[in-house]
């Protein structure tokens, strides 16, 4: 049996992450020589199609949806395994068509038998999908492995995410389960762990006793666009916080793993979800803001008197050795006036600070005008920023600060690899570091469910603007201003 | 009394650091509005001039040897305060002409009695002149203030400069004393001190448990030019290492002085100075490098049988808490391949080092391959250099080196102040800090003459190289590698 072999299953095959993503993943894991020997596609779809035309929305969609260079030999070679199946998966029956087709190309085809299911599709389909897969012994793990690769999201509060998690259960190990956060396979997040670790002059300060706060913040200048209907059901909070700020807050901050294996990881990210302190209504009321961008009801899908949340900012605590008393403030919101994500370490005061205000105006306005910054930029630019105090040039007893620069995506800006095709061949290798374990999962949405949402006010922000001035008090109040507004005002990117 | 108010007397008014550095620097100062407001200089010279002759040779001197933008209103101002005065300053006699001359001055054309004396002559006259200035009256404390300004040398070793300081403490206070080292004047020597006790992450990793290693590398592409006669009596160690670079190394290693003040600064200094750990013969044979370009004996004023060295390398420990185990590498030398000077902080191993040595070939070299370097840049250019590892993009589990700089000179090159510029208004100020006291000095030449020079090889190097192979071994010998050839290696400046 070739362990270098992958039969991949997508169900949704017409829809836009396969089109947007998953393809061009393919096409580029093909190009960098990454792809298994034996691999097919096997698309499922419910339009009738064939083979040819399917392929030709393939290719039209990755010249017109991505920035891809298609290579005609790679797509050649990757279209020819491209199989589409007409079926609708909400169907028991059809499964058993499934199997016999997959069993067909297993024997006529060389089809292999390690299966990676891919469920890009709504979450209320999992369930059935998942059931049925297992029921006509579609997947099976004798000798060969199945793998399930599941979008978020995942359940929309703890309950119905055990719920969710239950009936995948049933029908896949916990190792076999792959929850997507695309948030951890981008290359900054997973440089985070690196530069804590490989870095002497970082790892003793990143505690309370040399860092005064941590900021992650992630900006979007979109709207909510065509997800209307499914992002007024969700809101930031459940589509951003309990996600990608979660575990980008859990990789800054967690414990040294024992190594950097995918267990020892994610028991230090889960121990640190554990720590989270919760919130009760009170805290609700002081420490979380939601907001609403006021051309929100005028977009495609929302309801009428929605008050869904399209930005979030909390003020949270860990409560750890480590980390205690020092806030981590969270802030994501759509339709703001840029596009960015970062994660800001503010470091405090150092004993003597002499900053020259004068060439630093900015500064002025925070009290923290001597501490050292160290950004940490995850989009759309990528990149290391830091900010030291040197001495005033010919001025003596006076600081200005030195901004230090890494910009990696500089450097490197055609070679980095989408998340996607990451993710992919994480799956195909069977690597789950860079994917949520249900413990985590569990912990997230209990962190996330301990917010009152009834108690948090819900305040209005204009489009494209840098959120409501609300999430401001929420610093101001503790004397420290966001670090992306400083940025915004400095016209730096 | 104006306390605003100088009279300046330069005995030496014809030399080439009169021309080249203090005139300038009294050009500077006024153009920047930093020059008292009764201000006048008395220049001493043995040749027979008057003031326009005198005056004239400044113009060109300034046009000519330095690269002062000579504003004419500026000079205009400080020529007619320039008063040429003939004297054989060698001659007991003279001194009462100088003292009527002075006096006379003050009566009728307002010269302030605050005297500044500039010794910018052979230190073999200093003891001379000071007791003259005392015996003659002319130096006096009574009401005003008399600073005196010496050069280095200062001494040949520890009895020549306590002979030496005896004499002059004689005629002034030791408050009164001040010895130049315009190292101290650098911009990026002074920002050391800001940037150990202004950065939160610097100043907590600034000793043994975070630092590998410390090395301070002062090079010059001249050879001795046509100071070989003075030259071949001092050699490098006492030229540059008894004074700059154990400077350097005091400010970069000491205790955190109570206050930034003269007092508080140079206690500091002289409890490092006290703690360093002296040669024995046997170190002195493999701890020290001396070297000799080759070209040497054919320059001017050199002894035919010359065996001064034009080259210093040597290792050394300080021994207190905060630096033991830590090695300092100290090189400085004549006729090498490129002109620079920097400290470079080593910091150690990161426990976890997965460097990619393919893209930095470099640093295959080194066993130290994932070590933060923290590059202190004092000259030509200034600034801070940071190496940090990040995540090779692309790539799981490898490392690669971020540079990150911090170009100060690229700023300010035209607003940095000349060494000198800074020195004079601190002594007219009354401001020592920058200056060497006397137990910082005697402590220094305490140090220097442990060193056994028989027993330190003399070995020779070719001109314009980067120094004998030998001081490679020094390093080597403890799995260490000289940044600077690691930087000429790389290209970098």
């Amino acid at each position: 049996m070739n362990t270098n072999s992958c039969t991949m299953i997508i169900f949704g095959a017409t829809g836009d992450l396969t089109l947007r993503k998953l393809i061009p993943a393919i096409h580029q894991l093909k190009w960098g020589g990454y792809l298994p020997e034996d691999f097919n596609l096997v698309a499922i779809g419910r339009k009738p199609k064939d083979d040819a035309e399917y392929r030709e929305n393939l290719l039209d969609g990755m010249k017109t949806l991505t920035n891809i260079l298609v290579e005609q030999s790679t797509w050649d070679y990757i279209s020819e395994r491209i199989h589409y199946f007409k079926m609708d998966f909400s169907e028991d029956g059809e499964y058993e068509r499934l199997h016999a087709y997959l069993e067909k190309n297993k024997k006529e085809n060389n089809f292999s038998s390690n299966y990676l299911f891919y469920l890009a599709v709504a979450p209320d389909k999992f369930g059935f999908i998942v059931k049925n897969l297992k029921e006509k012994n579609i997947s099976s793990e004798n000798g060969n492995w199945s793998r399930l690769v599941i979008e978020k999201p995942f359940g929309e509060n703890l309950q119905t995410a055990y719920d969710l998690n239950d009936e995948i259960a049933k029908a896949f190990n916990e190792e076999n389960i792959y929850r997507i956060d695309h948030y951890l396979a981008k290359e900054m997040i997973q440089n985070i762990t690196m530069l804590r670790f490989q870095n002497t002059i970082f790892e003793p300060l990143w505690r309370n006793t040399y860092i005064d706060n941590i900021q992650i913040s992630v900006l979007e200048k979109d709207g909510v666009g065509s997800r209307g209907g499914y992002y007024d059901q969700t809101g930031a909070l459940r589509d951003m916080v309990q996600n990608h700020l979660l575990q980008t807050l859990a990789i800054t901050a967690m414990e040294p793993p024992a190594s950097l294996g995918a267990d020892d990881m994610r028991d230090s990210k889960v121990k640190l979800m554990s720590e989270l302190v919760l919130f009760d209504p009170g805290k609700s009321k002081t420490d979380v803001i939601f907001g609403q961008y006021e051309g929100y009801h005028n977009e495609t899908g929302i309801a009428e008197d929605s008050e869904t949340e399209t930005f979030a900012a909390l003020k949270l605590f860990i409560d750890n050795p480590r980390w205690k008393g020092v806030p981590f403030y969270l802030v994501t919101g759509k339709k703001l006036s840029e596009k960015s994500a970062q994660v800001t370490i503010q470091f405090k005061n150092p004993a003597v600070c002499n900053a020259s205000g004068k060439s630093n105006p900015i500064y002025e306005l925070t009290p923290n005008s001597c501490a050292n910054i160290l950004e940490i930029k995850i989009q759309p630019r990528e990149g290391i920023h830091l900010r030291l105090n040197t001495k005033k040039p010919a001025v003596e007893d006076q600081s200005v600060v030195a901004e230090m620069e890494y910009c990696q995506s500089c450097q490197y800006s055609f070679n980095t690899p989408d998340a996607y095709e990451k993710l992919i061949l994480d799956v195909i290798k069977g690597d789950s570091t860079r994917f949520t374990r249900w413990d985590e999962l569990a912990l997230s949405w209990y962190f996330i469910d301990s917010i009152d949402k009834k108690s948090v006010p819900l305040v209005s922000y204009k489009d494209e603007s840098e959120g409501p001035q609300e999430a401001d008090l929420l610093l101001k109040r503790d004397d420290r201003t966001w670090w992306f507004k400083e940025k915004i005002k400095r016209g730096e990117s």
